[in-house]
């Protein structure tokens, strides 16, 4: 089977469900709010998760596409939402939500995707228990991305944040979605309490990677023009894997240079190179590229004792997809 | 029965019980944020609505606690939300939570408390057909409420609305909570299906009551000083239902002062005076009154066919207070 044309059936799929829950309706402005990212594209990596667990245990596609919507317009409400935090003006190529339709209407839109993930929930066609529990774990997801994305701002304050607090933190921010969507999917599917566990293994240690991957490929594609967006990260003393181990390793000179120029918001462009070049010292970068490809390894790993088909194959493939894509 | 004391008995057994909640918890500032406006006080309306419709069909306090959790929790998270949105700056004579905490952690502590709402309503413990239908009107209770808060926005720079307009705003933005409280509170309670249709117009009426006599008041306990809030609303447009009425009945030299000074930006204190000289001479202050008082005494009509007993005597109390309370 081959991983991007199976994706793209899937992906096909979703698009056709999940637009049902975001119609041209009126309010206009808060439709097409909400609507505004959801149409703008993205890799739906975790609706693609959700849907292959669930046919690793012969679920069929139907059956999981409204845990999937659930999945995506919550982390799409999150996208909405931090961009306003972050003062981004840009995701995926177009204005952020804010930036086009004024921050009241962003809020509400990101209050309005909110509701409408559990709304999509109610759209399942599994026992009542399933139901319940599913649906409190994805309480329990989104409470854990509110502390994460908390933790995220308040560590750029920090001067130290150890690579133990890093990893709780983007678990919380990032990864509990990425376990929610392999778990629920297993579930939704008919697996078996072991293959559940599994995918939820699977799912964990994907979002992980999926998340230090994000960081890595921020700075490294950017290498050439470290343009605006790592300048403000390093400006903002935002604590990437790459930042974490950096502050963590320099010595000497470059123990200067992070002291001086990590989070200072008055660093030339000049000062950024600097600090870039501190990184590649430490060895930094390369040990947040090696660390990602750990935790995919881990992903891959936890499926051993999930029912051996094609799917579980894609999943391993949509692991490795994970840490090559492009942005 | 007394109204005060047996208001205040529920009122405590509600504070005892929604506070965990909101434990003390890290992150602290997070945490801190979510339970800032939760522990400055408020009025308990719609936990109190939800805890007497439930007794008035024999249901005990304890069964209704969670749901009458859950509407708080979703009520006061509408409100960190909203002052954002509005800029405000004070609310229950505290720094509003954006204020105090900075605006990225007051949008975080919103969806949080949006999450917990859903959360408490995992207390329930009724069957699972009415916990998984009130969980579904909770989120069309949400989704209505995102609506009528960009209705209000939008308003703000239109011209004329018209009184059915409004009323459609406020029926979203503030009365289908106050109507899924009454009427998830006789549900739980084991209310036949007969007198849960009564609690829902019973409470969709103190809903519409209660709004617009928040503006009443805003407006008439304000007459000597007519100070900040009540300028910023002249200023910006606000369309209350006083506004809206004398924007559609004002003739001549009235017309002109307010095309002129309604919703400018620029307006003096002394141009705030005349445009409320305009309000009196239109009779819209005692328009709005005499609205507000036929809505509730349309909710206690509503009551008719609930069985008799000393809490259908208290929720009519309760009408009647909604509209004589002080801010």
């Amino acid at each position: 089977m081959d991983l991007k044309s199976e994706l793209e059936k899937r992906h096909n799929a979703f698009n056709e469900y999940w637009i049902k829950f975001l119609p041209e309706s009126k309010p206009i402005n808060l439709y097409n709010a909400s609507r505004h990212l959801t149409l703008g594209g993205g890799k739906r990596l975790r609706p693609a998760i959700a849907i292959f667990t669930s046919e690793s245990v012969s679920g069929s596609i139907e059956s999981v596409l409204p845990f999937a919507a659930a999945l995506e317009l919550m982390h799409t409400f999150t996208l909405v939402h931090d961009d306003i935090m972050d003062k981004s003006d840009m995701r995926r190529n177009r204005p952020t939500v804010h930036i086009k339709f004024g921050e009241p209407t962003a809020i509400l839109a990101g209050d309005f995707l909110f509701a409408k993930s559990f709304e999509a929930m109610h759209d399942l066609s599994v026992n009542v228990q399933i139901f319940k529990k599913l649906s409190y774990d994805l309480i329990q997801c989104v409470l854990d991305i509110c502390k994460g994305q908390q933790l995220d701002i308040e560590f750029e304050k920090r001067k130290i944040v150890s690579e133990a607090e890093y990893i709780d933190m983007i678990t919380k921010k990032t990864a509990v979605l990425f376990e929610l969507a392999a778990r629920g999917g297993c579930l939704i599917g008919g697996g078996e309490p072991e293959e559940v566990t599994c995918c939820a293994n699977y799912g964990l240690n994907l979002g992980l990677a999926f998340q230090i991957w994000d960081d890595y490929l921020d700075i490294s594609s950017d290498e050439q023009t470290l343009g605006k967006d790592i300048g403000n990260d390093i400006r903002n003393g935002k604590k990437t894997l790459i930042a974490v181990n950096s502050l963590q390793n320099a010595t000497g000179e470059n123990k200067v240079v992070l002291d001086k120029l990590f989070g200072n918001f008055n660093a030339t462009d000049w000062d950024i190179r600097r600090v870039f070049e501190v990184y590649k010292q430490t060895g930094s970068i390369e040990y947040a590229r090696k660390t990602a490809i750990e935790y995919i390894n881990k992903a891959k790993e936890a499926l051993t004792s999930l029912r051996d088909s094609d799917f579980k194959e894609i999943l391993k493939g949509l692991a490795d997809y994970s840490i090559t894509r492009e942005k």
